[in-house]
């Protein structure tokens, strides 16, 4: 078992053993039983069936509450450090999903404020112009613009910043210093942003006067935030927010985690297709040493960062997923034939969503919430 | 020497050496030569002459500037924890005289975030409420409406909060810990407040476009704040604040401090003639045991609450003071009549006082300032 691998919301690192994140986290897996309970609300999300997202917390009590006619708000977001990839896109997309099969309203962070802190080469101007561009790729993936309400933390704050200072109340910093692995060097601003992370689980609890359940789609590496708001919820009289948590989206170099901080291993949204074409030819594959030697052994899928874009976005049909893992096992499928179709499949989603990225500019302020 | 007491933004324990605070902070004393420059911008408040404003920061540097045509803002503030006492308004009103005589414009701060997160036992809509009423006693003091401006920080935090990211951002914990004595049960919103009392020291800066000199007038308990401000200052390309020091008002008990969590040692601004008979009649003096002891030894005025409120406010002339002092001495008056001078100038200056805190209600919008 490997113990060496790290994941808190600032580092991702090592080989990620999702099993033991479980249990370190102290979160539930999504286990048959919720996954055929989930089926009921509509078709099982292709991330649900292949346990990318796979972990929960309070999934259940947020799903009684619903059969029990209490609607529940989604919340995610993003932080703006630059570019959106791909990564990024599958998160919001399985939460497009949720809001779609739950009729979800959705509250959209931008945590221009955090990307600040926590990056000694951004300022504030660049973290909020790449927040609006970032949410250009959200709007892009077709939200309810009814029910989608996107902010950005600088702009948001008269409103969010009463309810941060209720969290920030009930946390010390020797919790945060448990939780986030703080010491002494961290900056102040840093030490306090999770309070800022926890405000929108009890957004619509604010603006409605009344508790509203809270769901939160995210990556498990967000985790440690919503700890902490959860701990905090019952001191405040809020309810505690649900989770349900994906793994993370692999580095084009086979890594576990794809990052903005690598350009070459990591495919943008505004990409073009020799970019793409290039990234992915370059990329980390399960290919033997030559096509000979591979023909007669097999590639290993497992480790291959192409077989997992197809299985975590590009080919959502299970059977033929499955049809590709097998070929790739018996040799039948060189890695040159993979990372074409996968180009191609890259290039025109991408540029579809280009279209509609450009389209979503129009639609921008509809989406924007400001502080009155 | 004693070392024994303790001076914080928080805590004021302890009998006070202000002398020795001036080492311990690495201020600098305002000496006869700093009078004398001061006296040519006009007369000296007695606050200067008596040596109860008696500490500065850079003070010769921005009469420098104003000297070169560079005209200075004033910052101060009030942390809203409850009622306005006597000891708030002389600070004010010394920041009143500098507005008078320098033209200078003022922000005025109510820390209802501070205070909400420093006191277990108020809620942000207490704190929110009593800035609204302090805000009265500010008004009344006859500010000039045109260049005072008052704010709560949630009110105006969309204006404050990128300026105190960037200067919380340079700030680490280990640099707040040794200035504020924090430990690991502090909450993670008191870590990073500092960065919001900064912040308007900077406001006009990031207001105007351009580097505006700041003098902060405050009592010497705040100085932590400002250490930490200024030197955040030049990393983010902003002159440092320059400060100017007053003593703490003293408590009717005798202590160093008046403190509103002591109502009975406390004259409040909306105290009534015969709430402040009572306080004052139980005051702590520097008589002697009896009547006749007294006029055979004397008393001691140095120790006398009494005499210090004539000191800090209720006697501006000198030489009346010097006698009051004198006759005490001599034991030619004693401590009834004494109380009942004070009490009488207490009642005349608090029913005027009243009146035009009423009157400020009218006003309080064309002080207050908002986020646009």
């Amino acid at each position: 078992m490997n113990n060496e691998f790290i994941v808190t919301p600032w580092e991702v690192t090592g080989e990620i053993d999702y099993d033991l994140l479980i249990e370190r986290f102290g979160t539930k897996r999504i286990d048959n039983e919720m996954l055929e309970r989930l089926s009921k609300y509509g078709d099982l999300h292709p991330m649900l069936r292949r346990g990318i997202t796979y972990s929960h917390r309070d999934l259940d009590w947020i799903l009684d509450k619903y059969d029990a006619g209490e609607k529940f708000v989604l919340y995610t977001g993003r932080g703006p450090s630059g570019n959106t990839h791909i990564g990024h896109l599958v998160t919001w997309m399985f939460t497009k999903y949720l809001q779609d099969v739950f009729g979800a309203k959705l509250y959209f962070q931008m945590t221009d404020d955090e990307k600040f802190l926590f990056n000694d080469n951004l300022t504030l101007e660049d973290t909020r112009r790449n927040a609006y561009e970032n949410a250009l790729d959200v709007i892009a993936l077709g939200f309810d613009p009814a029910k989608t309400k996107i902010f950005l933390d600088t702009e948001y704050i008269r409103t969010l910043y009463p309810i941060a200072l209720k969290v920030a109340k009930k946390v010390t910093f020797s919790t945060a210093r448990a939780v986030f692995g703080f010491d002494n060097s961290n900056n102040i601003g840093s030490i306090f942003y999770t309070s800022i992370q926890a405000a929108p689980a009890f957004l619509e609890s604010e603006l409605q006067g009344r508790n509203v359940p809270c769901l939160i789609p995210c990556g498990i590496d967000q985790d440690a935030h919503f700890r902490i708001a959860r701990d905090a919820a019952p001191l405040l009289g809020y309810y505690k927010p649900a989770l349900i948590h994906n793994k993370m989206f692999p580095s084009l170099m086979g890594g576990n985690k794809m990052s903005s901080s690598q350009p070459e291993t990591t495919i943008f949204t505004t990409d073009n297709a020799q970019a793409i074409k290039k990234k992915i030819g370059n990329a980390f594959t399960g290919g033997a040493v030559s096509a000979t030697e591979q023909r007669k052994h097999g590639g290993k899928p497992d480790v291959c960062s192409v077989f997992k874009y197809e299985y975590f976005l590009f080919e959502p049909d299970d059977k033929k997923l499955n049809h590709l893992y097998d070929a790739c096992k018996r040799g039948e499928i060189l890695c040159g034939e993979c990372k074409k179709r996968l180009t191609e499949r890259v290039v025109k989603f991408l540029e579809s969503h280009q279209k509609k990225r450009e389209q979503a500019r129009e639609k921008l302020e509809a989406f924007i919430l400001r502080d009155r």
